[in-house]
């Protein structure tokens, strides 16, 4: 047990590492060590899986890798003298497991293994990992700190429980939780009431950056045993959250409250035990400078889908590699608002937008692309697809003779600017963003090759009606409207043929993303979607839509996802599916 | 206990179920267990996820499938009269299983929940199911009867044991086992090592037929206790394998032999208990008219992987509803071999090639592809892309000015070629085919929304080397080649620039395939391959082929899985991932 209580100043590493980039995450963590050597900090807490980043997928299964991240392993311990840290990383003995090391002035004093490993949604932990054991407590003087990694913490009958029956005044629990709308809220709602269930700090540490379709936001934070937060880390963005916990509250609070007594855990018919660890050195000398705790504000969900968009794009451009980037605008709102996105994300510079007119395009589609390149400050072409549409057309003549125009027409189009932007993007290096919305995605109102044709699809889990929203939002963060007002008020339209409108061929989007959210997201049956006042005709319409072009999403580039449950990894459909739930 | 000892005459219905096509499903589990009345069957075994097919995926997150399922499975028993069968669901009650129903005599006797759920590979059962906890033994008069599921029976301390030491003379094994080359090899002697550990009849009754990229192929088995093969299925064809087990043989069997005295089975802390069921009325009385076994052939290599990409294909296309597919011939060795497998697997009527020549093609490439749809009877079309390729050049040279040609105007002629076919497929229904092989997948060498353009990417999965064998075993079949054997002679080449071949950009195949496969399927480090006599330049340009090239096969079509690691679910890599192995 440890000694006196004491006031323990914690700071949790909130840090953007990349996938794959053992040495640069292992460089960015002696960085954060001596940030926290800065501000006195007894402990410095990092994210889970911190060295390999988070998810490293199949990498986990080449043993060079796993080496290759022990070895930087080795460097942060030899790194952490005079310092407590917890770092994530991938311990393989006989099993393999998702760990996090606990160490202390130059030394590995133990290693926590994950128990409960999330495989739903876009998780596949049970693909690559094994589940711990045992719960242990690392006893420094003055505090008792449990060590447990993400999914762990949201079972009430999980390792947290037996580290407080063991004495744990504070829980590190660490993270690599990824977005979606409203998630922030359910999270602190949910560890604050795990600190009041054990009656202990928590100190809930996340990663923060973009990884392909997942977007971790940070918004780490410290609760109290009340429930009350301490301090808060900034969302989307790298912080260091410092607080200084008051120990004695712990004990004073576990005296008075019975709920907190000894519960046992028992779990998959095993007894999971706990082990004490003395940490006699296990405390900072370092001198430790006032603190003052910074004012995190809410956002609203237009600002943290938006910022989380932002962020997910900058980091897959960035972190494959690319210079600039190329997006095809047609002067419709989803294009705008790419556009708007990634000159947000990269800086204007970094933005080429090419207009592809055909003869089905007014005039007004084109001056509203090159005045949203002019309000943003960004590069832009216009290229005519005419004539290649024309010598195409005629090249067909002898196979189509006979035949009415159709869809085959119109995405002959939509392909020849996949090919234009394909063709600029080969030849300059530039990386093409796709400008399709969940609401079209899910429909299949989409041409494959064509405008689906790129590299990340920023808007691929934002409903059309969101898309409105978060242009609206754009437009409100400055005096001028950056986002011409007749790109948001107009009918919206593919224009691959004479006075087409999207409503030619979808339900208003209002009635749309309603049943999308219902039958994609929840999953919920014809009868329920009826029971919801949706009529039949529009919800048959919707469930063969998502039904019938699994196909074409499996194609598509990756995107952010900002929704509970993403076309892609967190929703696998068979393609051959002859279920049809009307 | 079951009574005095008899023959048990055990029908395995080895048949083809579409994933969620819960009726068809059903309809074909009462025509099969006719057939097994028809040849006096006790009992009728029929695969894993019988109703659902197998792999259902999210579909199992909608209640309303999992309820339709259900109502489907009460079907199956009402038509289970005077009869015994074993059937696949999926069971929900708090929890979700992967199940196998007992039936006998129009009631439902038991169900078994599996108790090994594969997560690896192409494998995700941890994410949709929970685990069994019992090994039920259904004692009919005369035999008694353990059941489990697929992966079950690979391990050693599994229900087998169990069940064996509960008394069981026979398991039915029911299995969705997917094909890779060689896998029938190796399940027969697995099986075989468990009836003899075990001192019991096996019998392993497989799914057939293609899902999206797996194929199960077939090749149910009985095994008698000593581990010989009693009868056999078919390989890639539906079947009723039928055989009579004698129940003495087992108990004399374990009289002599000590090895099969009582196991315990002790699985994750738990122990896992059997229960005895009795089946009082559980022997059908219909007439047994004698048995012949037929005799099944052992495959080679390439006739299994001919057979498998014919059956994935051709269920594909068929369940996916399409009646015809096209094809993009170059006159190449790859869409050539596509082009054979779509007429065999669909009947030359189903199949129309389009040769798409540009100024870099040499006649003979079209000759080559002519002759090709001559030999196997299938409709042809040449369309010149020269006059849309100089179009588009000539569109892009303001925006190219001052550049050199590069790769970018390769890709142009790709992509005007996937356009005009992605347009004859839009215009007349038919499915697009692409031909590139897993050399190239793995390298990236092939143009994404040009070639790659497509449904279904038959040979997505067979290296190079194997694409020549496959060629020259399907001339073997018949006394003239249909295959040219100009063809399968001259120098690959993409031909998108003079005289180009692949070797220009590729290591020659025989060494890149091995680096592949010790790279991508057995995921060998740098040193290793090294070790393997390699040359270093060589291995570092395939292992960065391959890491860079993931966001491309991201977005390529489905196609046949055929061996032990193929690209997509099986490999599961992040796309932004800055490991370098080398």
């Amino acid at each position: 047990m440890a000694s006196a209580p004491a006031i323990l100043r914690v700071a949790l590493a909130q840090i953007n590492v990349t996938v794959g980039d053992l040495g640069g995450n292992t460089k960015k963590i002696l960085t954060y060590l001596d940030n926290g050597r800065e501000v006195g900090a007894d402990i410095v807490v990092f994210p889970e899986l911190t060295i390999t980043g988070y998810p490293p997928e199949d990498l986990v299964f080449k043993p060079q890798f796993i080496d290759d991240n022990r070895r930087c392993l080795e460097e942060v311990i030899q790194a952490t003298k005079d310092i407590t840290a917890v770092v994530g990383f991938v311990d393989a003995q006989r099993d393999v497991h998702n760990a996090a090391a606990f160490i202390s002035n130059g030394k590995l004093i133990g290693v926590y293994h994950k128990i409960f490993l999330p495989t739903y949604g876009v998780f596949d932990e049970d693909r690559y990992f094994q589940s711990g054991d045992v719960c242990p407590v690392y006893s420094l003087p003055g505090a008792d700190v449990g060590v447990n990694i993400c999914e762990d913490i949201w079972y009430a009958m999980g390792p947290t429980v037996v580290q407080a029956d063991a004495g744990a005044h504070v829980i590190m629990n660490i993270n690599g939780s990824p977005f979606e709308v409203g998630r922030a809220d359910q999270r602190r709602s949910f560890v604050s009431t795990r600190a009041i269930d054990h009656g202990i700090y928590i100190c809930y540490v996340n990663l923060v950056g973009g990884q392909d379709e997942l977007v971790f936001d940070g918004g780490s934070m410290i609760i109290n045993p009340k429930g009350e937060i301490v301090a808060q880390g900034k969302r989307f963005d790298e912080d260091l959250v410092v607080a200084d916990l008051d120990i004695a509250t712990v004990l004073r609070h576990r005296l008075k409250t019975p709920r907190q007594r000894k519960q046992s855990l028992v779990y998959m018919g095993q007894d999971i035990g706990s082990e004490v660890v003395t940490v006699a050195d296990g405390r900072t000398s370092l001198p430790k400078p006032p603190l003052t705790l910074p004012e995190v504000e809410r956002l609203s969900t237009a600002a943290e889908a938006y910022a989380a968009l932002v962020m997910g794009t900058r980091d897959y451009v960035r972190k494959s590699g690319f210079q600039r980037v190329l997006i095809g605008l047609s002067g419709g709102i989803d294009s705008t608002l790419v556009a708007a996105i990634a000159a947000d994300a990269l800086g204007p510079e970094s933005v080429v937008g090419v207009a592809m007119p055909s003869r089905y395009n007014p005039a007004e589609s084109q001056d509203d692309a090159a005045l949203l390149a002019k309000n943003f400050g960004f590069e832009f072409h216009a290229i005519s697809i005419e004539p290649t549409f024309k010598v195409m057309l005629s090249t067909l003549t002898g196979l189509f003779e006979g035949t009415e125009p159709n869809v085959a027409e119109e995405n002959i189009q939509a392909r020849i600017r996949g090919n234009i932007l394909m063709a600029i993007s080969n030849k300059f290096g530039w990386l093409v963003l796709t400008t399709g919305n969940k609401s079209e995605m899910a429909m299949g109102y989409a041409t494959l090759y064509g405008d689906m044709a790129g590299g990340f699809a920023v808007i691929k889990d934002v409903p059309k009606t969101l898309v409105y929203d978060l242009s609206t939002y754009r437009n409100s963060l400055q005096e001028a409207d950056p986002i011409p007002v007749r790109v948001i008020e107009k009918a919206p339209s593919a224009e691959l043929r004479p006075d087409q409108t999207d409503q030619d061929s979808l339900p208003p989007y209002p009635v749309l993303d309603g049943i999308l959210q219902a039958y994609v997201e929840e999953d919920r049956s014809f009868q329920e979607l009826l029971g919801l006042g949706y009529d039949e005709a529009t919800i048959k319409q919707v469930m063969s839509g998502v039904d019938r072009n699994e196909y074409k999403r499996r194609q598509a580039p990756p995107g952010v996802k900002i929704t509970p449950r993403a076309f892609g990894r967190d929703r696998r459909l068979p393609l051959v599916n002859k279920y049809r739930g009307y």
